[in-house]
């Protein structure tokens, strides 16, 4: 436990070290012996951040503060809690007269060093009372702080969760193309360092692409870069699997994480799918016949395209929670605060928070004029890609979906007026007719048609289940 | 309320009135007046159905013929419960001497006629009790009953929400060959007809190629073909979803079912879908131009090698979810269960049936040699048809899904060294060591790596979280 005498901090977690060690230093956020004491040495409305690990442990620090605190004061959540459990916590600690906030805190180990990225949600009241440090201490961007208030109750671990969604997309495009590179244009590791610095100049410019160059570029000491040698198993700690889950919740098709999640696990049955490639053949006549920079070229035009789509679904998923849960989201403001400080920083991002700032009530990022245009000017050399990848046998899962999800979207009319016929064909789930076919004959309402008669009259007729 | 001498049924739902009207006709099934009088006129061990809706309904049934029960009496929950709560409900009856079934029943209004699948789990020691009338009321396919013992606790209603969400994934494949077919290569209604009534005759015999031929054939009373008519806006109830979080939950890569449910919701936002499509433009001179019924024919065997990977997922599912859940399940007699009688019914269950009879113990359906052959044979056609469905701009999730997943599944290494290396850099996730790099330098265990070291010594240590 630390204090100021405006801020206490407890913290079990490693975060709290570095931030003792690093933002923390030379301030005058000192120790304390128990909560008691903690506690009343905060001046009021006291702000006390747990930064404990999600769970459980969360609850009880709230339960020992409760009997300290008075009314208004305010409970900060910093670690990665589920974002049902702050809806509940937030709803507990209101209805006793105290203030909750919880706050997304991402930036991994450079966040902790340069300013993390800070999602905070929960009592709106309680927001001026912490918005100087926690924007002083956020990581900046185009000189803004990546930190604003995101909306009530859980919305704060919501974006964050959904965050961690992306940066899961994200990687898994990466993947992808490191893996067209590695296997289908068979370039060196150093090669494939030197497109992703290029990336990294213009319109793909981001942390993972730098990282990612790092990585490639980096060698053991046989000379032999590392990446090599690490093994093909992804794991997770269960964010973007709640994203997925959340997504088909609400009914909201975010395709491209979905397939990232699936991706890692299929990853993971590592010792299976070495029998398997004992086993099942790929095509034949796997080979690259075309000119390696215009693919490379194409390769980055997918990949950008891909991404966008990803974003797309993503603040898509957000609208819907938003909905659901009866937020009132700054879409502007939460890509802000992703465009410093966290893992899917980006140039890119500065485009979206653009975006919603010339247009607060866009219904879809890809109804942006700098979107639409970007991904009508990409989709020649995504198809591309993606067909090139289907036919050497090389697996892209997101990058497909991606391209899927664009043509489903951009279609007035999908092949689910065949599956709506087959659920009222077997189940008697009826169906709906198009708008435009309404008339005396066919009614607005829900409808169950007997298929099974040979022609002749429809049986229209408003089913009741 | 109705009854033999040894069987007691209780339902709220349609199917009761179903069965009462046909099953159970000039049988001595009758009513009983109370919940009392209905238990007391019941043989011991009592078998009670319960065929009312999921949910609060079973339990309250439950409770409610608690009193009247003895020991070593058997409820049968017949509705589409969740699987958690018979897992529960199986636990709670056993715990006070009672038996519990949970059983998925799945058939829709023909399987009411002909026989239902049904999909028993739970106790055990009740199987024997209530075998004679659910395998006498089954329907039969190759001459078996299309029920068997499934596994214990809430294995019948686990594998019946599998059966769902494969379902899902059929569906959406039929979809998207007629939509290849309909937008792709301009047939008409009746000429898609044929094509689905050929399908039928071949490998790909099934009962929902059968309906759609009969819907795609079905005409309205101006001579229009119906489905022209209907809105393609996807509804759901529910069970795709479950299975698809089940999957999430699990780690199993079950990437076609997702995209199936996926595609539902992306079909049920038409309204958004009808403004992308005077914004968003698809690919130029996207015209087919090779030979049709070359195409057909790929497209029959682009379905055929996507749906068997579906399949493959949804027994990997099984697989982990009787490792996580501690049952013996019955592999083959889950196929033959939905053999016949289901929606899902199909000669090709009949293959995957003789698969596990052939080899109980078989890691995977890619591992028969009938269904190794089966997707090596179709490869190059599946290849094409998804390669081609890119170019022209008709999204095919699922074939694209299906293809990635069997390219990723043989793949020996996947592009996953990167995101765990990237794991690795920005959150000192660790990473391990290919096991043929292990040596005195490389150790098995947890590693974490200085990434950002400019190459030289690579501190290879185990990372103490």
């Amino acid at each position: 436990m630390t204090y100021s005498g405006d801020f206490g901090l407890i913290g079990l977690a490693v975060m709290v070290d570095h931030f003792l060690e690093n933002e923390a230093k030379g301030t005058n956020i000192i120790g304390a012996r128990s909560i008691e004491d903690f506690v009343h040495k905060l001046k009021r409305p006291r702000k006390i951040m747990l930064l404990v690990k999600a769970g459980p442990a969360v609850d009880d620090f709230i339960k020992q503060l409760i009997p300290y605190l008075d009314e208004g004061d305010i409970i900060i959540d910093g670690g990665n809690s589920h974002f049902p459990d702050s809806i509940r916590r937030c709803k507990e600690l209101e209805d006793k007269g105290f203030r909750f906030i919880g706050c997304g805190v991402s930036g991994g180990e450079s966040g902790a060093r340069y300013g993390p990225s800070l999602m905070p949600g929960g009592t709106t009241s309680a927001w001026e009372h912490v918005r100087p440090i926690f924007q002083a201490v956020a990581a900046k961007a185009d000189n803004e702080p990546c930190c604003d208030w995101v909306g009530e109750t859980g919305a704060g671990h919501y974006v964050k969760m959904v965050h961690n969604g992306i940066e899961y997309g994200d990687m898994q495009l990466i993947c992808e193309a490191y893996h067209l590179m590695r296997e289908g244009l068979g370039l060196t590791h150093d090669e494939i360092g030197d497109v992703f610095e290029e990336w990294n100049k213009g319109e793909l410019d981001s942390y993972l692409i730098e990282i990612t160059r790092n990585i490639v570029r980096y060698k053991d000491t046989d000379g032999i870069p590392l990446v090599e040698k690490v093994k093909d198993t992804a794991g997770q700690k269960g964010t973007g699997k709640w994203t997925a889950i959340s997504a088909l919740d609400l009914g909201v098709p975010v395709t491209l994480i979905g397939e990232a999640v699936f991706s890692r696990t299929l990853s993971a049955l590592k010792d299976e799918r070495i029998r398997a490639s004992k086993l099942l053949k790929g095509p034949k006549n796997a080979k690259f016949c075309g000119d390696k920079q215009t693919f490379i070229k194409q390769l980055g035009q997918a990949l950008y395209a891909s991404k966008l789509i990803s974003y797309a679904q993503g603040f898509m998923l957000l609208r819907e929670a938003a909905k659901d849960n009866n937020w009132n989201l700054n879409y502007a403001g939460i890509a802000l605060m992703w465009r410093g400080g966290c893992i899917i920083r980006s140039a890119f991002l500065g485009n979206i928070k653009n975006a919603y700032v010339n247009n607060p009530n866009l219904e879809n990022l890809l109804f942006d004029p700098f979107f639409k245009n970007a991904v009508e000017d990409a989709q020649d050399s995504w198809r591309n890609v993606v067909s090139q990848a289907i036919l050497l046998g090389i697996p892209t899962p997101a990058f497909s979906t991606a391209l899927a999800f664009y043509d489903g979207y951009r279609h007035e009319k999908l092949p689910a007026n065949l599956l709506q016929s087959q659920r009222d064909y077997f189940g008697a789930h009826t169906f709906r007719y198009l708008d435009e076919c309404i008339d005396n004959e066919h009614p607005s309402g829900d409808i169950h048609v007997n298929w099974t008669g040979e022609g002749g009259n429809v049986s229209a007729s408003t089913y009741q289940a």
